[in-house]
């Protein structure tokens, strides 16, 4: 079958590669689609960086680089494992793409993203999204029912987003302020949107401002090179300040605005990613009483960002800006994405 | 009568000024002893800071320098206000040094220390505890029953530790790694220790790591000179890392070691005044899911702060390591503290 290879640093080839055997307790599924994530490309430009490189194969997985990409996948179950008998060949699903040891503190404690050997499927073995064939043991596969395959793709990144909005404990009727209107930014505050909070989103590009209004993901979109960003959530919330605020871009300068603008005994999640330390008002820090507070990935998040689309309430088609084929991946995707990456919000591969 | 005023930075005179006049509602006692504050230290070098400037009364006292200091008190009730009676004349109190307005969003969810008017009695107006008679409003007085009047005075800093704790949501059983065994550092411990989790205690002064031993609040003294912290706390928690960490030195060195030495899904708070942003390791933040949590002062702590010390589970006589008289404050008070800040814990006046 043909599987998208991480060889090297820039180097991702298409290559023939055997079909994964099925294996008892685990499934067999056809990918449909495989959204490209903000992480391949780092892979692609800087990797490997969660990929295990030669000679440090991962602990869980044991494999090492070449390995197949591809985190993001909606699938076809084609055939099941001894022992699973609660999934049907036919059904529509999404994989969770996790490899975790099940033993640690963290994983007895039901929070296994923090697994200390914690890895992901379609970085650190196990296959991926973009080949044409997956294995996956049964845990990570969650159905999704009535979901258009296309749209199932985007299932994990809004589990990433679900996730976030969980770790700030965020409550219906508050208001949430999110820095940062990328892939990642957008699809939390769809959920934030859902759950009932009224979401300002603050971000400089037109074309990802239009996406926060168009998607109706935002009541309220600030440019922070034209609007105060602190004096409009203040006006929106009363005086009050934001309740909940989300850091999506890695630049400090919104980061800081985000300490300006939460309320006294407010919570600010960091969703991204950074390469570099952040200073931080500490300051604002203690007199406010501010939760600074990290989120990584997902924890038992699937099932209600499922639901949340099953239900109408989070709506993924208007952030689907591509569909192309696996030869396509790196001309028309991975490239896309580097040159054009405010207009593209989510390119999913066909394999 | 003689109280302790703040003229101007380095400028603080005991004067002779009017008593202070009982009104409704309000409480007059006696000052038996007033602990000196790093905070009135920062305010002598450095001030005003908290003490509202000329020209510039604080909103909720109305008053402007020159001030009464002092908010670490103790004393005995000598007259009750008009509405006062679920106290008597002759008990010993302690002073909740609060100005709030009581109207805004913190003031109504109870957590009145992020009252946006918020001021301290001793630093913004409504006398001191450096004097020797303050009429307070009944709300802030707190009955303290049998505990020596000089121990009591340090109710206020065990208030701040307490508050700390609970802001960390620590759990008996768990472990705590206090980075600085400054005066709040040690009663923050003793606070630990008393509610049952196992403490270490990271410090670089020879006599604060011996205080935190002779007193029994740490469980295991680490020198950050000589020992490496973050491997020692490993082999303390079986490799887990500590469940919660307290910033108490405003070093960010200190602060670099708590995000490496905390577990996965941890706590830190930070419980200094820095007086300069910080520099955090993000990547830690995001992937460990760190919670990273300012605490100011206390909201609803003296209770249970003076109820551990009638219990018998935290002992502040061996905190108290010098007496002075109102006459010796800046000779034998601050200018101890400022020189010889390592071997003073807690320095009581006797006005």
């Amino acid at each position: 079958m043909k599987a998208a290879r991480f060889i090297g640093r820039k180097d991702i080839q298409i290559l023939q590669i055997p079909e994964p055997e099925l294996r008892p307790g685990a499934v067999a599924i056809d990918v449909a689609w495989c959204g490209i994530c903000g992480t391949d490309l780092h892979e692609y430009l800087e990797g490997p960086i969660f990929i295990p490189p030669k000679g440090h194969p991962h602990p869980l997985s044991h494999e090492e680089q070449p390995v197949t990409i591809g985190h993001e996948m909606s699938g076809t179950v084609t055939a099941l494992g001894d022992g699973v008998s609660d999934l049907t060949v036919g059904e529509a699903v999404v994989v969770e793409p996790y490899f975790v040891c099940g033993e640690c503190a963290q994983c007895q404690a039901g929070r296994y993203n923090l697994c200390v050997k914690m890895g992901f499927i379609g970085l650190c073995g196990g296959g991926g999204g973009l080949s044409e064939k997956i294995v996956v043991d049964r845990r990570w596969v969650h159905p999704v029912g009535n979901i258009p395959l296309d749209q199932a793709a985007l299932i994990e990144p809004l589990s990433v987003g679900h996730h976030a909005y969980k770790r700030s404990g965020a409550k219906a009727g508050q208001t949430a302020l999110v820095g940062g209107a990328g892939p990642i930014g957008l699809l939390l505050a769809a959920v934030l949107k859902a759950e009932g909070l009224t979401v300002i989103v603050s971000e400089l590009s037109e074309a990802r401002k239009a996406k926060a209004l168009s998607t109706g993901v935002a009541d309220y979109v600030l440019d922070p090179s034209k609007d105060d960003v602190v004096a409009r959530v203040g006006e929106i919330t009363n005086g009050l300040g934001a309740d909940v605020c989300f850091e999506c871009s890695s630049v400090n300068a919104v980061l800081d605005q985000l300490f300006a603008a939460v309320k006294p005994g407010g919570v600010i999640v960091i969703v991204s990613i950074w390469s570099k330390p952040a200073t931080i008002d500490v300051q604002a820090l203690v007199l406010k009483e501010i939760d600074l507070r990290g989120t990584i990935a997902y924890a038992n998040d699937h099932p209600a960002a499922i639901k949340l689309v099953q239900d109408g309430k989070v709506r993924l088609a208007p952030f689907i800006t591509g569909k192309i084929a696996l030869d396509e991946l790196v001309d028309k995707g991975f490239d896309t994405l580097i040159n054009h990456n405010e207009t593209a919000v989510k390119i999913l591969v066909h394999p």
